[in-house]
């Protein structure tokens, strides 16, 4: 089952800057292979669901090493069965649709 | 690991309606032994990571078998280490500090 | 537009434990006289539209003056125009396709 | 207030292709003159609290008028008083933290 997920990670517990962790995070998804794109408020991942999940539960064990007491965290996530679609497919088809109303 | 999630699968091209399918997914949810309370806008959901996850997988695998082609799925996840935490717990600290308070 | 809302605030930078900040929202929730109940995760919330946003800046206002520099939150938020729905008729209609699968 | 949001309006009842519908959130969106960038998830958008969540109104409006019956949507929601933060100061933060590492 392929997935593309939104992972948001937010640390608790460590002051108000999170970027050391965030990044700690990047280096877990990029160290993964996986497609992926971040932007400002998360990160678009993308592949076999297993291999995806064990990124985001990675992802916990790498920021709670760090010194984060606490983690909570935002995923939305989805599947589909009915035909193939990327990351990049789902931008190309919004951006089609806007071009074509213009 | 232990967590807690919140979890909130969503069906599309199956119609308004999704009932069918979200008690399909607490069927899921319940048949795992996990400890988990339903609300409006979703499930919470406790318990070692790897059980937990395997109970989101099993619910999207599940729903597509039910015959929707789409599935977008929203999820919070909470873990912490530095102390142990049920959702009952939770709940109860903050209703402890609303009833200090008055 | 009447609205159906899944709550939850997320105050950085003042270390691990938010109960006091959270309790603060509920007491927000709670004055404003909208349907609400509060889960593990976050606090379900329904009513017009404009009311229910209006809680949730003062929420973040509020938390703000409390000290805390910093609030990340995630909001799930409903809305249907082919028939009303409340909270309960939500679950009740989940429970009850449960109830008839037994 | 300012704020940055990740926004994601998920239409039900209309199938399984949202495309139409999230392009015509892209022009409300657009037409706001606020700030935004879409991924694969979502779109950031920042700008003062009142008038990114009137967009997040609009957008419900616009996607029931063209007649889907039932929309779920999904926000994240930041919020800071210690200093200002764009969304490309995010994107930056992290990835001079990955450029120091390397």
């Amino acid at each position: 089952m392929h997935v593309i997920i939104d992972l948001c990670v937010v640390p608790l517990g460590i002051g108000v800057s999170v970027s050391k962790e965030i990044a700690a995070c990047q280096r877990v998804i990029e160290a993964s292979g996986l497609e992926h794109r971040m932007h400002a408020y998360g990160t678009n991942i993308e592949g076999p669901w297993d291999d995806v999940m064990a990124v985001v539960k990675r992802c916990h064990e790498v920021v709670h090493e760090m010194g984060a007491p606490r983690i909570t965290t935002t995923i939305k996530l989805g599947t589909r069965t009915d035909r193939e679609q990327s990351m990049d497919d789902k931008v190309e088809s919004v951006e089609a649709k806007l071009r074509d109303s213009q």
